[in-house]
């Protein structure tokens, strides 16, 4: 378990109680739960936009499995950056479909070097990738 | 002048050693200031979602004053969302490229309506909305 | 296979150039490639703001498994929002870390709301959902 | 008035009967005004992200204009960026608040320290920039 610190925070009153009453109807139960993960969400994206640092990140792809060699480069380019990939996830959706997660650990410009290479394949899309950290 | 709450948080220390030192190289001179930043887009984007309530919202726009009939089309759009519209500031780029941002202060509803009503127009370009809360 | 449609578009001469310098430079090795991904996203947006027809997404989580109940909130969660959940990957990181990514398919609303239960769960920190069209 | 250029693209039959539909629901008369914009966005997102490249863009602030020095200081801080800053548009919402848009021309860089400028003054709120490409 993580030593926890204390702070003080000041704030206008009007916008704490603005605030609070949009965290509880986004299901957060405490103040201190919503401030941890808007603080994660802005280090993840400092962290992200450095380039240099280690992130924890996903990509999410769909393709056509039918077409081309599709299915065989991406495994080519998923074994070429097997040092920032922990695994992936694959769903067949239905015949011609599928719906993949890579889940990456490494720096963003590695992540964006990879979804580069995803998007020199045919028939393949892919997100944005999602980033976070681990404080 | 605000009357201002003040509250306690508490987060993993590490967590909060990252956010100072994240926070201090973007330039913010205390750690209250970083919060009702966050704070205040977490807000925005509640009310942007919702659909209903008032934000106050930017919409940046680039065209070609040449083409066609823009500029008329442009400004009988304005005309019609008078009851959005604050004010609007343009710039002459060059000869060609007009560079213009729009101030509103109405429902997100309405706002996207206007993005729509932009979207129509031929040979302009228009941003996303940004949107932001005066609390 | 997929039927292809084929049809012409007019761009400003050096836009067009702009984009292609742009695009192969990102990996793509044909413009059409390029426009497909740009499409999908459009679409995916557009899908998720409306709220009612199906989405493929994914919601990426970390969290502490040590801590409390966590890991047990989450499963019930998980339970809960069965008829949308695919399946999750699931990677533990170190002694105390977890990072996890669930698939979900249905509404943007459920996914909305499978997010807020999230919300809800002390030491989790999940990211915005990703989400993305089979078309 | 700028030369156009045509060129053929083939999609996906389904995709491109979606794309239709969406477009024309978001106001576009014409499939290649909707694709002008996709890729524009397209561009200014590179060109953002290298950094040294000019963008034109906004950023949207509101605040206190009673509270302490803040008037002042954020007009030095528009004089040290003089080079960068096109103009501001100011609007006085209430007895407290002030709306301000400051348009720029510059690279993301010099952008992004002067969004790191408006967070080190207190009770001022700025979003993050929007920027935007004239081709």
């Amino acid at each position: 378990m993580e030593r926890l610190a204390r702070f003080g925070v000041s704030l206008p009153e009007s916008l704490l109680e603005e605030f609070d009453s949009r965290i509880e109807s986004a299901g957060y139960k405490k103040r201190s739960d919503a401030l941890r993960n808007l603080i994660r969400d802005y280090i993840a994206e400092s962290v992200w936009e450095k380039g240099t640092e280690s992130v924890y990140g996903t990509v999410t792809i769909t393709y056509d499995h039918h077409s081309h060699d599709t299915a065989q480069e991406l495994t080519a380019l998923q074994q070429d950056f097997g040092h920032i990939i922990i695994c992936s996830t694959h769903v067949h959706v239905d015949h011609d479909h599928c719906f993949e997660v890579v889940l990456l650990r490494g720096s963003s410009e590695d992540v964006k070097r990879f979804v580069e290479g995803i998007s020199g394949i045919k028939y393949v899309h892919s997100t944005k990738p999602v980033f976070t950290v681990l404080v």
